[in-house]
């Protein structure tokens, strides 16, 4: 275990808010705790022992250090930091293995098919849906299969623009590799610096562009897995119409199926080109409607989030009763700023006002003040856990049509089950993380003080209330944050019956003694 | 069967060349024959005698009309063609069913089911790869299933621009049901007027967009099928994370697994700013070199088509010294002249030379002509396999940094083994349909004069010739014109083993009794 990594919460421990920053959030909302909860210290936590011994062979890959078992018991959602702040994590992996290149990690799939040992992959951690969390007591054994050791950029083909990279790198390792080369995968999600590639392969993450190449399956060009079968591996091609893309299985398929160890990857220039500008509307409605046209348009900025006038207020760009529509266009050869002269005459059209003066190339200050507080922000909802604050996120997609009702909805019922939960009401933010020609992608967030010792119940009861308006809705459970074991009664509900009839045959073909993440998508 | 179709040919009967026009055909190469094959008569075909009949609940769904059989027994492949004139149906389908709706689907499927009836779905019946034919004896009987009455635009939903479609519509069905709404799909492969939206979604068909949606994958909302298992309906959804995608198993599944029945598919104002122009290059390379640079510098041209010397010639586009880049530019909203003159800037540093002034706004007169000249090929086609001539393509994808060293070994080998199968001399063609910015789609015409009685074992001879240098090179089988029966021996060797024992598993789950479009994809 990276001893700098936090083993409870997000990130690493020199990061974390101390417990003074934690007593001076509590002033954010009343019912808060005055007091943070203190951290337990992992030889407090009574981890149950490993129950099974790593075979000779492979030892020198398997930790059973109980730093290295607490780190990997779960992801890094709210619940997950609740739980670990409570000392409660009575599922521990009994063992910790890290591969160091394909064959250990078909070696160490061959070990845990034959003991039939489950088998939960691990990238970075980061997952929000209870992706990398062993839960039920139908296998003997729990190895956590940590791809952190392999995180190299192996090859660049500076013509075609593409790189092959392992599952195991991640966000800045990978980019400082490629910067090398001059070239960067632009792939940022929030939680760029503690996910790796393999996991954002694993469970399609959204990332920088919030237009076109929206999920890493667009960034993608062939991958590579290890599965209990055998191994995996798609030809490196631009586009195919050689029958359904074998990649788009492995897309998703949240570690079900094989252990993906590399993939090609498309790559570009860091961009040399850029405009942004933040543009203010009335309300949210009028900075959706300019949104969606701005889609339609075929206009296609890099960065074009929506934030409602919670949000703005909260991120410094609007003075609460503003909506905020905040616009990038970047390229790393032609030029952008008639792009964003296009957008903001589009955006004045729905009475939008631009706010910021449009910036020509070069960095832009304010989109990296903004970088810096979207990657500070689950450090601060740690230090809100910790004075007992509810502190999660909802997110969705869907078509244009409906989302005007469905935010009216989720605003008319989610603060009065806040305050039902609670006791006391709490705050409601919502912005469009992504948006698409047919549809956009809308994200909530969710502040509240729970009743300290009920924290993890009622986010729970919250989020269900939230899934089933998104249900109502025919809004997908998840855009860009996985299925997991969380999202598990909406998605089992969403997805067509024959095509999970497909993913258990296709489990029974690669994973026959299903061993890999068990509980995740399948059965 | 509408009778102004080809059973044997291309298109309609009215559109076919005459014996006159092939007699003239047969000036344009050494060695063709100088008068036309007749075409047989339907009558004269001694189809075999239907094996099976229709359930009476059914019966007023299916065709035993020899024309009907006849002109359901092959796809539209130069193979097809010459097979066809040679009257040589040794298995035509035993009915032609065409349901009206999806409980028609439904119960065709079940009958088929219980009767281990072969079932090939049909939509336009334009495969070029063997994609509607039964091969083989391992089923009773064998019934086409032809979507065509199930062509109607169900719903627009003109905020989130997009409609629901039946499968059976063909394109100029679709499209001037779409045009009622100011709308347009905007997807025109080849075989636009005689290929259906179910065949291209089935297909991964490729089509008008040179760049970002070039399949109809990138078009398509959600998709609705019946399988032999229930009914596979996907959510109508903009994007979502949720799992592998369930549409990209159905999308290029060839009728295996199901039968596509209506789709959501996204569409787009008709665009009302085009900016358009053709670039002349010394030579192909360097055309290329431009291609590459302009899809990696952010340009996202509608068409951006790279013609060799020969075939730029054949399009009354070059001198046959030079190659040229066809351009454009379109949109519906936000204007394009701009990405015009930067792609025009970024040509003329690789010597390109912008010949035709750059039209802008309205129809493209030039553009016009191509496009008719497009549609009018496969008739030529047909005509020229009258006069004994071989003439087909085969196109791929591959990425950037291998394609000069395909491009050069396709014209090293291809001529010699043309000559050598015909004794005299052909022609070799390339163009480049589809560019992305880590490779693209090269595209090869063959035409030469085959032995009289020698022609279809003459492009069987080339075309193994041709399929092992793609092998070769790493270059996919099929861009764009499927799998089909034709490509199984390379597809099978391209796809990851685990990802074929998956689809096996799929299709045993979905088709228990193996009666969907066997032979393809699968088994």
């Amino acid at each position: 275990m990276d001893r700098s990594r936090s083993w409870w919460g997000w990130g690493t421990t020199d990061a974390a808010l101390s417990d003074d920053e934690c007593r001076g959030l509590a002033g954010m909302l009343p019912g808060l705790a005055a007091e943070p909860v203190p951290v337990p210290r992992i030889a407090d936590l009574g981890l149950r022992a490993p129950r099974i011994e790593a075979p000779s062979s492979l030892a020198d890959r398997c930790s059973t250090d109980p730093a290295d078992r607490a780190g990997h018991t779960y992801g890094k959602a709210y619940r997950d930091v609740i739980r670990s702040l409570r000392g409660d994590l009575p599922h521990p992996p009994d063992l910790v293995a890290r591969p160091r290149d394909e064959q250990d990690v078909v070696d160490l799939l061959d070990w845990a098919s034959s003991t039939r040992t489950a088998v939960v992959p691990y990238g970075g951690g980061s997952s929000v849906v209870g992706g990398v969390e062993y839960r039920g007591d139908e296998h003997p054994a729990v190895m956590s299969l940590d791809l952190g050791l392999m995180n190299e950029v192996l090859e660049v083909d500076e013509v075609s623009q593409a790189a092959r990279i392992q599952a195991g790198a991640l966000g800045p390792a990978l980019e400082a590799q490629l910067r090398e080369h001059n070239l960067t995968l632009r792939h940022y999600p929030q939680s760029f610096e503690f996910s790796t590639l393999g996991g954002w392969l694993a469970t399609r993450s959204g990332g920088h562009f919030a237009t076109v190449e929206t999920h890493i399956d667009d960034l993608t060009e062939s991958i590579r897995a290890v599965t209990p079968s055998g191994v995996y591996a798609s030809w490196r091609l631009p586009g195919s119409g050689a029958g359904p893309s074998p990649d788009r299985l492995l897309l998703g398929s949240e570690g079900t199926l094989g252990v993906i160890t590399e993939a090609w990857m498309r790559v570009r220039p860091r961009p040399s080109q850029r405009a942004s500008a933040s543009v203010v509307f009335g309300d949210l409605f009028s900075a959706l409607d300019a949104l969606r046209e701005l889609t339609q348009s075929g206009l296609r900025p890099a960065n074009c989030r929506v934030l409602d006038e919670g949000e703005a207020q909260l991120a410094g760009a609007g003075n609460g009763e503003q909506s905020v529509l905040v616009l990038g266009f970047e390229s790393s050869g032609v030029p952008v700023d008639h792009d964003l002269a296009d957008a903001l005459e589009l955006a004045a059209s729905h009475g939008g006002v631009a706010s910021a003066p449009a910036s020509r190339g070069g960095r832009d200050a304010s989109a990296d003040a903004w970088r810096s507080a979207f990657l500070r922000m689950p450090y601060v909802r740690d230090g809100l856990a910790r004075v007992s604050a509810v502190s999660d996120t909802f997110e969705t997609a869907m078509t244009w049509e409906r989302v005007p009702d469905l935010i009216a909805d989720v605003r008319a019922v989610m603060p009065a089950a806040i305050t039902d939960a609670c006791g006391t009401p709490g705050r409601l933010n919502c912005r469009v993380t992504h948006a698409y020609p047919d549809g956009c992608a809308p994200y909530f967030s969710v502040i509240a003080a729970a009743r300290p010792g009920e924290e993890l119940e009622t986010w729970d009861a919250l989020k269900v209330v939230a899934s089933e308006i998104l249900q109502r809705h025919d809004a997908t459970i998840t855009h860009h944050h996985a299925v997991g074991r969380d999202h598990r009664p909406w998605y089992d509900d969403q997805r067509p019956d024959p095509f999970a009839a497909v993913l258990g045959a296709a489990k029974r073909e690669l994973d026959p003694a299903g061993v890999l993440n068990p509980g995740v998508l399948i059965g």
